[in-house]
């Protein structure tokens, strides 16, 4: 039999991150504990990211693969049925069905994530652990400038957090967006892959250049030194999201 | 020395309501904790509404008295100064001034109220606790063309909880608008003053509009028989938010 291939959407607040590990409560695990449940056989979950703790998904793309004979559900019954065992704040969007052999972090063109920013000196109830409150008066415009430098295929090596062991570092990023509606400033990105924190430093750096403490000189010439040091610092979880899936063409 | 007069927002979530009770958590029992705290003497909060449990606010308006001689904090440090102290789900947002005379809730032309409904089979993670879930689809025209026969000044005794002992039933309705943006349906209802569960009751009657169970005709009928038990049901307190306190002349 096939695989189940599900959009999934969940707060990030309460979790560890995605991936399942000891003596912490994850996403993964929540979705094996209801997929088993449902399913009456072992299942197999794999994700296409695995986000830190405390980030957030619109939608996120997983795989559920049997161990076993899995009861007969309605593919269209599937997302009610898991979302009946899941937690509230953890819900599935859609589900269809892939190959074997397909594999959610591989199959898929890229990814978009958005990072919420507050931009205020006093607190919004309603955005607590949904975006980063940063009080002092930020330039959007000089943002939006510096993060089209970080668009195209680049050595993000400078946007890595110290200690990753990757070897190749290069990926393209297809935008960058810096865009504000009253006190809230929205940075999107979507590349082809993402290093680990990439998507938090970048925004630390170009926190910088809306402090006026960077331009667009300076962007390029972090991305060209490659060094972590040059950077901004790694905003906090609580305002990333992963948005959206980027489908290519051989993605289900 | 004249009160303090406090905008405030808060997520309602984790709150038996607004008013101080034996035994549960309430807003204004933080405010007070959060304002003796603040200015060294015991305070007197005074809400300008009883939102119910589970009820939230974006702009609630409050004064604060004083029993005995508090700290001198200048005004424009007073949000700071008591969010430090308040919990993450508490937010003061502008402090002012008036007369020891005013009370919140008496010395203001009304307040306008927002009802968040989420019209989709699938949970949406980001809305627990701050939207009503709502599977059926919902024609949302019908509901703005039943909302508007709730404009104007009426006796609204058949959108008030049974028990309640107030007298006078009648109120001013200014505007009632439905509108939907992708799942989201917003009621959005401005007025005088509310009877006891007022809100809850009109969209709890509106969805009954619908769904195509009620008409406009219906709307007036209910109106003018003055019977709860022809409304529709009360709906949760999970998707009420106290929007914006509409000032009048005199207000400070």
């Amino acid at each position: 039999m096939s695989k189940l291939l599900l959009t999934i959407s969940y707060l990030g607040t309460r979790y560890a991150g995605w991936q399942v590990q000891p003596n912490a409560d994850t996403v993964q695990a929540e979705l094996c504990r209801a997929a088993d449940s449902v399913f009456g056989c072992r299942c197999l979950v794999t994700g296409c990211s695995r986000t830190d703790a405390g980030v957030h998904a619109r939608e996120f793309l997983c795989t559920v693969g049997f161990d076993g004979t899995p009861n007969a559900v309605p593919r269209d019954r599937v997302p009610a049925a898991l979302n009946t065992v899941l937690p509230d704040d953890i819900s599935v969007l859609t589900c269809g069905e892939c190959e074997d052999g397909f594999h959610p972090r591989y199959g898929i063109r890229g990814k978009e994530y958005v990072y919420l920013l507050h931009n205020s000196h006093i607190r919004d109830p309603f955005l607590e652990g949904r975006a980063y409150r940063f009080p002092s008066p930020l330039d959007a415009d000089a943002m939006a400038e510096c993060a089209r430098e970080l668009i195209g295929y680049h050595d993000f090596a400078a946007f890595m957090a110290a200690g990753s062991k990757i070897e190749d570092t290069r990926r393209t990023v297809f935008d960058f967006t810096v865009t504000r509606e009253g006190d809230l400033v929205s940075f999107t990105v979507s590349a082809d892959g993402f290093l680990y924190n990439m998507v938090r430093i970048m925004v630390g750096t170009l926190i910088d250049a809306g402090l006026g403490k960077k331009n667009a000189g300076d962007l390029r010439r972090i991305l060209e030194e490659g060094d972590r040091a040059n950077a901004g610092p790694t905003v906090p979880a609580c305002g990333l999201y992963l948005n959206r899936i980027l489908k290519g063409d051989d993605t289900p």
